[in-house]
């Protein structure tokens, strides 16, 4: 028995506040450290767009991003909506190859929120996963009847934020 | 202007939740990604004791681990605060010097938990850091005191965790 074969939990990192995509990144480098394979595949992210993308996958991980350059507000488009079918079609062969000892579907909480997805395709997305991969889900707005079938759930309580004074986006630190 | 002039602002990630030396490690990877300088400091943990920190250090983060290698339980021994005070101080040099983006501290508040520092030095360490240095503190057990001169404060708040179902530390998750 190897340590490979303890992997096989699933991860919800969901709530409001700062760190959710960060800590699953976090747990890439971590997994990679320990010589695992890491996928990761992102909703509402475009590729290219963010720091982290392209580090990590210096790092080693593969990733893959599927949304779009615009960043979706208020009702989504068909262009959306398809996008998001193609991010969960890829997490759900990557998580059920057998191939990853994790993978990372960033945001995907995020895309049920917007009613891109229904929730009973991402329960399935989690029961078809291979034995020993281990699943990590991010976004707000995570439907409580998904906790059941996650190992790990950790809400993101957000108690201070500097847009509550108006400080934006800014580059090495929120993307 | 440049994207880092707009640096400089405090985080504090606690509660007892995971995720929250990971989230630091996520922002570490996203900073490196969008070039910046990052430093970490770690309290409580020992060197090359992680899957995370020899691969944040290939990633190109400088990384100094002062915990023993023995992980303190109960009360800590002369040693163990000792460490923790040349954690502080490298920590305070690292932020106050002016030639980082992001210096993590990881685990400051579990030294505090446990009373190898004092809440003024901390304070202090915030106090003395560098205008444009972001700088990041983490673990469980932060006093609500540190929260106003932090900019973003998140708890990472458990709702479900396998441990209470006997899971414990695994490698490349946990470690």
């Amino acid at each position: 028995m190897t340590w490979k074969d303890k992997l096989g939990l699933v991860h919800i990192y969901t709530g409001n506040g700062k760190g959710k995509t960060t800590a699953a990144f976090g747990l890439a480098v971590r997994m990679l450290g320990s010589g695992g394979k890491v996928a990761i595949v992102q909703f509402m992210k475009a590729p290219k767009a963010y720091g982290e993308q392209k580090k990590i996958e210096e790092c080693g991980a593969l990733i893959e991003s599927f949304g779009l350059p615009k960043f979706v507000h208020g009702k989504p488009t068909e262009e959306d909506i398809e996008a998001a079918k193609r991010a969960l079609a890829r997490a759900k062969e990557l998580a059920s190859s057998g191939e990853w000892d994790l993978v990372i579907v960033d945001e995907v909480c995020v895309a049920l929120g917007f009613n891109m997805l229904d929730v009973g395709e991402v329960r399935e997305l989690i029961k078809s996963k291979a034995p020993h991969t281990e699943l990590v889900l991010t976004g707000r707005y995570c439907p409580e009847e998904l906790f059941e079938l996650a190992d790990y759930v950790t809400e993101m309580r957000e108690i201070k934020h500097p847009y509550q004074r108006g400080v934006i986006a800014r580059r090495g630190v929120e993307y």
